[in-house]
């Protein structure tokens, strides 16, 4: 394969969005990351392109049986006009395992990040300087052979596209109210619920509707066997400080291995607070609040980096936590983490990568 | 809405394939339908076009977060040229159950089945009329819209496609061997097990990847809670006859809802042979096997109609039917509803629907 990446400049430059009123996801920049699979040549064509539409066969078989993998990252500018990427390395190396568990081939990790960069450079501009505003970032690939035969597609598309997105706590940081769900199941062990794939959103959706219209932002989701154990929040991982040591679920197959979420226990254990990663029935969450040893809950993703959370609502009670109000270790870590992501903080971990 | 039909005829014909040496989902017939939605306009320009490619945004939310589903189903045309669909209304109804659990808006059913009707009118030369051969056909609804974000898109398009494919029995029919899979699950309760959605087909992928490796035609899946009952064989439901009963699974919320399966259910009843839907355990047919009371297996779907399955390979042991040869009311079964598709046979359900 040839590994040089080609790269067409756009001729006319799109008209930027006011990077102090953005919108998630809906605009997007200049350009794009395009390259090819087929069974004969692998991957092959790595090019930077104008932002364009694609167009598929109406039996490609993206539309029909979901052979589809992506991936969530950002890009952050400082005042000092520096830009930067939080561990993006790992977004790739996830993107491979997903890629396993979809029978879609593996990339080659070091030229997807050549690509991210190269491409993040292009559309530098593109990267808003706004407090808490960041350029998000997000390759995938797609089947496309059209074939309605349930097999592995012989053909894929990966992709990075990008998009300016405004800040996610304008006003501070506001702890959400979630409700436990306890009919309906996100993924269970032997699905595919730790790999970044379009079902497990689709499945999502009905539930987080149900929630949003019930005055909740969010859906706590339990494990798909006993209906007992806490996996994720929407689509974030959960954390609970009780009693002094802070929990979150263990990766069981069924939950996604968050980046954030691995950076959360990394700093703890850098700080020498007390995690660990286990199975946590909602029993033990409510019993610990009956106690009054429930001291703070979040979520942690790449959107919100970390989201606290203030209700919970199960079987009917409400689990209130901090009095509703941001906890001090939520509030750390989020200070800490934004703070190594913009280039204000020191890095001792090498979890930056600067964008020339 | 504006319920008429527009239709615009394709200027040159393709060359059609050989009917006799047919693939499955390779080629496609002349024309297409498809039909938009909006948020503000609902479902709107109904149409029949030329087959051709369809042109989306790389962020339109089907290539991300998986908002959709599909139906199949096939047209038969017999030696006096006579073109059947087989309760075709069934599967309008289906795809209306998956729309709400995927949050995709439902379709006018009588319209999506005159479109149908008008499509495979137009393309009426496009069924293949040698023995066993049929015209498959794809209605399908997919998000269009331009958003990251993780919620149900404003915008969606619904097409039919269809695909001339060979007899799935060439040689007679030939009793399959299936792998019973005990670690990866298809689907669980809560989940979108019973919906037609691209998510459950990437599941099982890797799992049927594998089996086809060892030498099965097929896996069988069972229930993602315990890992203990019987849910489906591939994309087929599936049927056991114990001691002169016939048991299928029940619907559970986690399996698909055969049409084939119900017709078959109807077809037994009419009969007088005891059929019944309830839990069944893998542990029941092993001991059913060893009692020598299991007598028949097959799955039912829309490719095979029905399959029989001669070798069940479960826990290390295999577990033979019927010395891996068909069973006497499989084939009856088979006879029956392929002979009331093709209208060799009496209709006295009034299953079939006629394309003049």
């Amino acid at each position: 394969m040839n590994n040089q990446i080609e790269i067409q400049l756009s001729a006319k430059r799109k008209e930027k969005p006011s990077f102090s009123d953005l919108k998630f996801g809906k605009t997007y920049t200049d350009h794009m990351f395009i390259m090819d699979y087929s069974r004969e040549k692998g991957w092959y064509d790595p090019r930077i392109v104008p932002y364009q539409p694609i167009t598929l066969d109406p039996a490609a078989t993206i539309f029909h049986y979901g052979q589809t993998i992506f991936e969530g990252l950002k890009a952050y500018k400082n005042e000092n006009e520096e830009v930067f990427l939080f561990r993006p390395e790992e977004n790739f190396k996830r993107l491979n395992r997903s890629s396993v568990r979809l029978c879609i081939p593996e990339v080659d990790e070091d030229l997807a990040l050549e690509a991210l960069v190269k491409l993040v450079s292009i559309d530098r501009d593109w990267v808003p300087d706004v407090k808490g505003t960041s350029l998000y970032i997000r390759p995938f690939t797609i089947s496309t052979e059209p074939n309605l035969d349930v097999t592995p597609s012989q053909k894929y598309r990966f992709m990075i596209i990008m998009s300016p997105v405004g800040a996610f706590y304008k006003e501070g940081m506001n702890p959400v109210k979630i409700a436990v769900e306890s009919e309906y199941v996100r993924a269970v062990r032997g699905g595919t619920g730790n790999a970044k794939t379009a079902g497990n959103y689709a499945a999502a959706m009905l539930v987080q509707e149900k929630a949003s219209a019930a005055g909740y932002s969010q859906v706590l989701w339990l494990d798909g066997k006993e209906n007992k154990y806490i996996e994720e929040v929407g689509s974030m991982n959960v954390f609970f400080k009780i009693n002094g040591e802070v929990v979150t679920p263990e990766l069981s197959g069924s939950i996604l291995e968050g980046i954030t979420r691995k950076s959360v226990i990394e700093l703890l254990k850098h700080w020498g607070v007390p995690v660990s990663e286990r199975r946590i029935s909602m029993e033990e969450v409510y019993e610990a609040h009956q106690n009054g040893q429930l001291e703070e809950a979040f979520g942690t993703g790449t959107a919100a980096v970390i989201s606290p959370i203030g209700e919970l609502f199960w079987n009917g009670e409400i689990i209130s936590i901090n009095d509703n109000k941001t906890g001090e270790l939520s509030l750390k870590i989020y200070n800490t983490l934004t703070g190594i992501q913009i280039g204000k903080e020191d890095d001792p971990f090498g979890w930056r990568v600067k964008v020339e």
